[in-house]
């Protein structure tokens, strides 16, 4: 049956801060990542990666990860990740600890394919694990857990194809030093879902009750079906960006795919998973709210989709209410079909008739909302047989008055404004 | 098991010279549009969406469809397919088919969702479906056969849920007034791959042997995760179009999504089953091609992924040859670990061994090729442990010489160019 193995609730970490900004040119000021930060923790992320102590010269945009954890909120229940490369990252990290600033979670990484670990660390095996090894164990001896990432997990794009034995000696290798989960990560795009549902399956059965951590890249469009690959699996940890942003690193490296490889999108794969029925514990609007910001503190569009369409309309089982209301959003177009308008009803009657009709179509509408239309102009005589879709815009909201002022946009179904202007919806007793 | 129902092969419907084109609002000259509809059928598509026979005052995009029909190639194993939305475009196609520039297969439209088939057709279901059911009775008449399209079908952007019953209902209609086929289309971008699923399977267990289309679109993302559920419950016949275009006409009507609302793109869509190992018939680096040819039609660069990172690189199990070359291809970048150099090369051996061996990092290379290196500059000594990012491209091919001349590029980890310029790779015997 479908999606019978699925999780029924999952927990994404949220990565824009880390790996959504790694590849990112620009410096985004340090107030605006906590910003930032401080709004996932709002909106309900309880795993976020919030820095990367790779050294300042090699990788600008992290020379600001002190501060971030400084400043940040941090509710107990909320883990805090960072990228730890070497053992002087590690020593900083453990001074910040010290300070009452740390992280309780850190990511060791290796790759799966020793050329792109030489590509992206200049290490061999032998060269980067016994120092991965001790860093490990030093972490878990500070009482910080440990995410070992193996990555290019599903395939390098230099040299092709990796082994499964590959991804299970590291594994052992990571679970032996101390690692607490296993992250494996389609670093650049590669992995296809079918691909992922194996390899996901065959280390389930060969590691019962490890961890695993998915953590795809959208290279090639493929994040989303690899997600619900990785959750037909059951995986209930998974990693994502908002707006799709991540990738390489923004260095002087060669770049891989024109540096085409941001994470999965935090907000679409939310979405995706709230429409499957898999509790996130977070709304999807407010995500898309974060998303926007994110947006706005990097000047330009990124890569979300429900960013731009909104989140899928579902008609409400509860009744409208001034808390249905956000402002500056919109409240689900409807259609009316008019033809059954009684003739009398006309001027202001008529308006309120549309506009009452319109917000039915996707809320039982109470029967105390009184609506006042004094802002709404009518264009045109309203006809036997008119097709309108109505819009609304969400402009004010005075909770002590308990009313709520809209933009009212009305169009005929070719196109042309049938009435327009602001509407105010009072929620009486 | 993972992908035990997905079929082996499918049959991908491309729809970018109808769905694709409709909401463009710039007009694509004829001979464009057929010269993309001839580079499908090249290429080997065996379904194409060819045109659509709305008014052409409606849009005017399709105001070409019969010059499009008189001029594609035609060879019998290829099913082009139009849009009919009434009587009157009937007759046009009946005079074409008559004529010997017809269509094997049209499309019928109905909506899931009164409410949107008001917004898009402006009729009632009981306006709508009587001369719908003529229009199919017609077309079986002349020996065409009839997609019966079932729009919204997984979800309405006027009133949310979409009930399966009607879906049911309406392919039980569908079925009796003759069509050949069921399309579930998901209009706007509004399903879920659980959905997807249950969807398709209750579908398939109601009515067996009845050949289902999969149509969605990419409105919030989900377009692959969609159509990896509907290879999961087994569907065959998938539509997408060139660079994820597609959407709303381009007519005055109110826009739902700001008009972001594109088929699922073909490009990542064929990757992404060819990666799954099932069979589309097509070779994903010509269909690049074509997605990168539609973009330049269209003039700016469109919604693809595969299209900007190029297709997932693997190991070839063939040798290479010069049939394995493409003009302004790119071969693999392949990554060096040279310490093992021997100390003796030096000059221009040495940058063959550099050559040679980054081939063989994606190819085996065979004992009979030669490699002339000319005209390469080497930057930079070459150290004991230097760590090289090579990358070809393919300049030109001489069939008659067996000689193919490609551009150089390669880096060291940290971005420095290390050798640059042309080589010439001679497979003699």
């Amino acid at each position: 049956m479908s999606g019978s193995g699925m999780p029924q609730r999952v927990n994404i970490c949220e990565c824009w801060a880390r790996d959504g900004l790694q590849g990112e040119d620009q410096f985004i000021p340090t107030e605006k990542k906590i910003t930032i930060i401080n709004r996932m923790v709002d909106i309900g992320f309880k795993r976020i990666e919030a820095t990367s102590f790779a050294h300042p010269k090699l990788i600008p945009q992290f020379s600001d990860s002190l501060e971030v954890l400084k400043a940040i909120k941090r509710p107990p229940d909320v883990t805090f990740i960072a990228i730890i490369p070497n053992d002087k990252g590690l020593d900083r990290l453990l001074e910040a600890c010290h300070q009452g600033y740390g992280v309780q979670e850190i990511t060791a990484i290796l790759s799966a394919s020793e050329d792109h670990l030489l590509a992206n660390l200049e290490r061999t095996f032998e060269e980067a694990m016994p120092p991965l090894a001790d860093l490990v164990k030093r972490a878990r001896q500070a009482g910080i857990k440990v995410i070992g990432c193996i990555g290019t997990a599903f395939g390098c794009p230099l040299v092709g194809e990796v082994p499964l034995g590959k991804i299970i000696e590291l594994t052992d290798w990571y679970l032996d030093k101390g690692a607490t989960s296993i992250m494996l990560g389609d670093t650049t795009g590669e992995a296809n879902p079918r691909q992922v549902r194996e390899v996901f399956s065959r280390m389930k059965d060969r590691f019962p009750g490890v961890d695993f951590i998915a953590h795809f890249h959208d290279t090639r469009g493929m994040g989303l079906a690899n997600t619900l690959a990785a959750l037909q699996e059951g995986i209930v940890l998974h990693d994502s960006s908002f707006g799709g942003m991540g990738g390489q690193p923004a260095t002087r490296r060669p770049k891989y795919h024109k540096g085409f490889a941001g994470n999965t999108c935090t907000e679409d794969m939310v979405l995706m998973m709230e429409e499957m029925g898999i509790d996130t514990g977070l709304d999807i609007e407010e995500v898309i709210d974060t998303g926007l910001l994110a947006e706005e503190f990097c000047g330009r569009n990124l890569l979300g989709h429900v960013t731009r369409s909104g989140a899928v309309r579902h008609r409400s089982s509860r009744p409208l209410s001034l808390q249905e209301l956000r402002l500056n959003g919109e409240i689900a177009p409807a259609l009316l079909f008019a033809g059954k308008v009684k003739e009398k009803l006309s001027g202001q009657a008529l308006v309120g008739y549309v506009i009452r009709e319109a917000l039915a179509k996707n809320w039982p509408v109470p029967e105390n909302l009184r609506i006042s239309v004094d802002g709404v102009s009518v264009k045109e005589e309203f006809g036997g047989r008119d097709i309108l879709v109505t819009r609304f815009k969400v402009l004010e909201i005075q909770k002590e008055k308990n009313e709520g002022i809209l933009e009212v946009l009305c169009q005929k179904a070719n196109g042309d404004v049938f009435m327009e202007g602001q509407t105010r919806l009072t929620f009486s007793g």
